[in-house]
């Protein structure tokens, strides 16, 4: 749907008397990227027509000509038989130009009480609404992916991270539903963002309302809107939504990015806890063995993509005088491309963790290093009335000899144990060895296996009834 | 309350054998930033001891001696008798420290089934908390000093602008109500953001919860959260929610960067729309007759602090392993002073607000230059019966007519207006110059007096019951 | 040049059993942005060639082969007669599969000691290097575009500001070469930034560099680079050059953006000091009457776009380990939309500037207000020998007096100057008024008719050379 | 050197009559950060006092009496005796005042054809030549001590990493060398930066220069600047070098924040490459067996930091008008702490560096993994006549077949080879394996033990140069 340049009359082109070159023309154009608006406008301009048909600005046949046109022109754009043509700037252009060659007068009276910039401000909310309910159903997808895995492959035990280095056991499953929440508050988010979405602007004309009596309500109610906005200016030049929107998807993709990293450095030969699936990964233009998580790397990677999306909205907006400024044309090239790479990014992470292998070997080979068990053993010392810190310094001597003699925390001799604290008894090879470990967690929200299986209870309740 | 490096016992000195020096120290340490904590660190403590001796770890004693020990550090920080010693790193381990040193073993006590990670995550939710409902108090009073600017100086007639290019007359106010509306949107983000700030973290311990049976729902309780964070794992690295904030504030800048440049505009010797109260302008040191609007100024570059700290936060988040990493430490550098900031802006904007006078003169004078009646003349057209495509191209030879022969539309005599359009009855002139076209307006929202009525009835009550 | 996916053979296919999906594969792909590089490859490829031909790899027949294949290559991707594959990822693969099926084992033989790593390293240098070649001849072009506009206005006086309010007289073509300046600093960190393109990465390899005796300096002279990369590992993933690119790009974006806003504010109907020609303005849909400054705010909203990109490319390569990673792939998504945004606003940007008509009558009709000699009689009063501080007070009462009386100081009595300073003298009225003021311009550097001669001399000579 | 609010006379106060509160006191101070300018305004104004008596604006015994009071104003700043009181502002009021109160009349003239706008513009450029200067100079004691590890430490073969799988072999020294080459562009971008940093622009003024004959080359010589700048309403609100010199330093960040990935990957259990020193390390305040790299992640940190304050200056530039504006003060609360953080970051990474061990055993051990010498023997057979892509699809097909069986390609038997292709012959045994990989590197700047020793002695070289 590109467009190309030619001689064409727009909307303002009686006003002012100079020719336009090229170079200005590829400046003012934003068919390029607001083609895909065109349902959008389309459905919106019906909308308008109705109401103006409502209160007698247009008749019946006139309505019908502005149906039946705009019905023929969404096909026509579909089917790629009406050429995108830069000369007319925007898709609104392209519209309108092709309504009035087609039924003549009738598409003349579409625009009545309304503006290029009440129209734009329509068709963008009523194109992030669909995307936010997109990207609400895509996350939902992949949260059930996770919460799958977790029920399926997440009962083994593993180390959990702090500072990259090995921490305390845990269940497989609770690292994969660390991402659950994460995803969740994004959904959370973006529904909060859609309540702002949910205002329709048209009727707020250039800037000042109109002076023809337009029903505003009549049309929010045709377009599935619950509100109406209340102040024309504001109105004409908010694109608050497109941002929080976008804020939004940088958080997304900042949660992204940190599965990436975990899941990448999980399938490093040296850590060996994932195998992702083939069809996920490539290989290299000259190293023949190599299998890559490229699928991973570039998910990361749309982090980027959509902190710059939300910079560029941001600045864009910065010290804009108010009302509607052309500078707002851009929002568009910063907040399509993201939505829909963030798409596309979220469908493969999907498949990515429905086919993901955990390697339950490697990871039991490797759990008796680092120590897992040795805050377990401090608060082992907590119960036998030990203060904590007292208990902490203990343990951290304890771990210490054992670091030197290459012991683990469970191999090291009951009397070694009590030399360095007299409240330690031989119940106390219950606590140690990341098994015992995982037993113990009493907490709300811990890495152990009550406390899982009522998570992903909550979560298949939860995902499922979305 | 700067701190300086001495030499003390830090919580992991015990493992670790390396001497740590001055410049390591000062990398590590966030004492500098972290010490506007210390408030909710206690209050943090008081609450987990609390739980501590309803579960039986600690003595009845023990919890008062920690309570009495923790209300006599908080008045020592608050008098400065407590130095902050950077060495010390962070304000847990100040007060940890101090208390230990004054009431002995039942301090030692006082970290059990607690970790920094959860503490600082805990801290950091209680500050947001009282972030987001102080900052939504401010801009609720700036609200309320623009709609009392509205309803006592805006009935005035006014241009309103888009791209800084005389559009359509509106009244004053309604200009005035815009900034209300981008506020409101603010103050509604803020809202949500304090609902995903409202989780208790704490009993997360490090990354995995505990093996020590922690009332986590109690803690959350005394401290008035409504809910427990899920998962131990998420919670001691989710800083979400102070990317949130930095975002809702962001957007915040955004809006008074618009209405600083509004007026910074208005106030031009230029356009004399408005004149600022001396309190908050400057003049300049070297030329004597400067009257600078410095204070909007600062305001408007407060929208790249806002936004400086949201990309410093999501940049410090991206990419980052699962669980708590030392890069987090970093995000109190980010959010902090930004919200003190803000703060400050938003009381001094009210103060600009609420002492700026509008020159009703200087806008008089100039409201017949600029057409601003050409899109209302457009709509009487319609009225009668011409189709607004048309309607606007005749109004648009109209006006370069004017132009030419340098008269407004209303001082053109009936001949000429008719010759253009057979359509042009004598009533035309009931819809010409500025007065006119804004007693014909219609559409809700629009910038005509019965409008701005509603709107302020609505400002009027809605930020009354706030 | 977009592309569409089918079943085809990739580089990595062999190695890896799983068969890709679309959706998988829409992310993987990078054809649809990087297709633009098909020049630099295809130069590269030929390079590489000839090399390989030169240590005996190839014969002179299958170089031969190779060449003639490419060439055509090059000529079917302009004419459209290669179709440009989504499945085949990259523009690489395209080309490398084409030539292949074209010319058989020859073809097999091309990517010798060669891997996309530093295959796509040395297009983006090539690639970066036209742009900046293009950029700096644009920015030239727009220097000249204000040096000639200041040669032919720019003799007339008018105010300059500061903080939007007026300050002190100087001519207009002072403020045109503030721009000249801005631009002269884009253009030389553009230099410096090709210095850092200037270095050939091909013969790195994948990461190690190869066991083939390539020669590097040879194909780095045939490609027309004076260094080739000293660390195959850096050379692989070094992405600065692109950065430093967008970097530069965004100062420019500032710099333009500071330009847009004052002529955007210079021609409201409110300061009226700039009319912009009609081929560069448009007007409303809605507003028959407006004449917009759209291409100045378009030019303004760039500086969004350029500092997006910057950020993008930042936050995409923050935490990447050593060596070449995926994430790299997005590279082109920041760099290559700027570059070519800011050609044609650059373009249009000269555009602007030669058809621009400074309004002298409404300029001169101004000047008296906002007292612009102020500093001109405090600096008066130091030559009579009153410290600078106490002059300035002087002047400033005097400001005040003249303020509430309605009078500029020029008007004031003798009387009523003296008044205010024993040390003035008749000869004062030699220092008062905009003109007198600029007459008096003493410093280098200054708004004068001297300095601006000066500086126009400068540039004239400067801007020739170039 | 924290200032607090009390009753004074301000540069402005005279002309404007309205009191000015404590919040807009706190919004307009920048005393809390541009205290740290002390020093270079005392520098500044001294140049400039010097300057006035040879134009014979001060007499002989002004000059000493100014040189006098601004050396014991620097000593009482230094030893706190002069308190920073927010009232003032700024530290140039503070310093101006104290002299006029020391000096009195003498210091009355300090500020003639000077405005704070041009004197904090020489202040900045000031300070940031300095700072620039440390950078370098840190940056090389970063490089040198790689370039010491690599020598000795890094003739150890270690695996090479692309997307975190096992590459090619390397020397471990030619990794540490990509480093320096990453911290060389940063330098030559520091240096670069200075060079645009050297221009000064006292003399400017407010924005139109001065009446006054002011000789500018003279303090430009006394400063050690090299230029001064050319227009006078550039100099003032030219900001570039700010932003130009946290561009810089986001890069650096970048890098450093690459290699704190790295080691912080090869510091973890799994990997086990290198040890880091304990004295760069702390532990867990609940877990006692933890040692943490939170330096090495304190620092990829200040990546965010830079990237954040790049972002802050620019957006508070972005659509200024010409001319000062007060938003550029906040210039200083973006660049003056990431360069102190950067400095602090430098320094800890040296330390790293100098102290860390690499762990020979743990890497060789693992040195058959990952088919290291799969790309070596695609290039085998390229000197056999084989075209690469057949030969990389060879290797392809054995390495796949050689996972099945869970061998090296070393262990495949001779019948195993040659039956994948005939080309091959017993010397491939000479070609596999990393030792073997590792000596048959040939290119320039690759991987192997000639490359290493040639590109230590280049640096060595280099840095000690410096």
């Amino acid at each position: 749907m590109k467009g190309k340049v030619s001689k064409s009359v727009k909307s303002w082109e009686r006003r002012l008397s100079g020719q336009i070159d090229e170079e200005t023309m590829l400046l003012l154009a934003s068919l390029d990227v607001d083609a895909e608006l065109y349902k959008y406008d389309i459905i919106g301009s019906l909308a308008h027509a109705i109401m103006l048909r409502e209160i007698g600005i247009l008749t019946g046949s006139e309505l019908s000509a502005i149906r039946k046109g705009l019905k023929k022109i969404l096909t026509d754009i579909e089917s790629g038989k009406i050429k995108l043509d830069l000369a007319l700037e925007d898709i609104h252009m392209v519209i309108e130009t092709a309504l009035i060659k087609r039924i003549g007068q009738a598409g003349q009276k579409l625009h009545t009480g309304r503006s290029r910039n009440d129209q734009i401000a329509l068709d963008l909310r009523l194109w992030a609404r669909d995307a936010v309910d997109d990207l609400i159903e895509l996350i939902g997808n992949l949260q059930r992916a996770f919460v799958n895995l977790a029920d399926e492959q997440g009962w083994i035990i593993m180390p959990a991270y702090t500072h990259l280095q090995r921490a305390q056991p845990i269940l497989a499953g609770h690292a994969l539903l660390a991402y659950v929440e994460m995803l969740d508050r994004d959904v959370a988010r973006l529904a909060d963002c859609r309540k702002r979405i949910d205002v329709c602007p048209l009727g707020s004309g250039a800037i000042a309302g109109s002076s023809i009596q337009l029903d505003r309500k009549r049309v929010a109610e045709l377009l599935g809107f619950s509100k109406i906005a209340r102040n024309s200016i504001d109105a004409v030049s908010d694109r608050d939504f497109l941002a929080e929107l976008c804020f939004d998807l940088s958080l997304l993709g900042v949660h992204l990015s940190r599965w990436a990293e975990d899941w990448i450095i999980f399938s490093t030969t040296e850590f060996g806890f994932i195998e992702l699936d083939d069809s996920v990964c490539t290989s290299s233009s000259m190293m023949p063995q190599k299998k890559n998580a490229d699928t991973l790397e570039l998910i990361r990677a749309k982090s980027a993509s959509a902190i710059s999306s939300l910079v560029g909205l941001l600045v864009m907006m910065k010290s804009l005088p108010s009302g509607y400024n052309r500078d707002l044309q851009d929002d568009k090239r910063f907040a399509f491309p993201i939505v829909s790479s963030m798409k596309i990014a979220l469908n493969v992470a999907e498949k990515i963790v429905s086919t993901a292998k955990f390697q339950p070997d490697r990871i039991r080979a490797g759990l008796d290093a680092g120590f897992l068990d040795a805050t377990s053993l401090a608060e082992y010392l907590v119960g036998k009335g030990v203060p904590f810190r007292t208990a902490h310094q203990i343990v951290g001597e304890l771990v210490a000899n054992a670091t030197r003699t290459g012991h683990t925390l469970a191999e090291l001799p009951f009397v070694v144990l009590q030399a360095s604290c007299d409240k330690i008894e031989p119940d106390v090879y219950n606590y140690l060895g990341a098994e015992n470990v995982v037993k113990h967690y009493k907490t709300a929200g811990a890495g152990g296996k009550r406390q899982l299986r009522k998570q992903l209870n909550f979560w298949k309740k939860r995902l499922k009834s979305d």
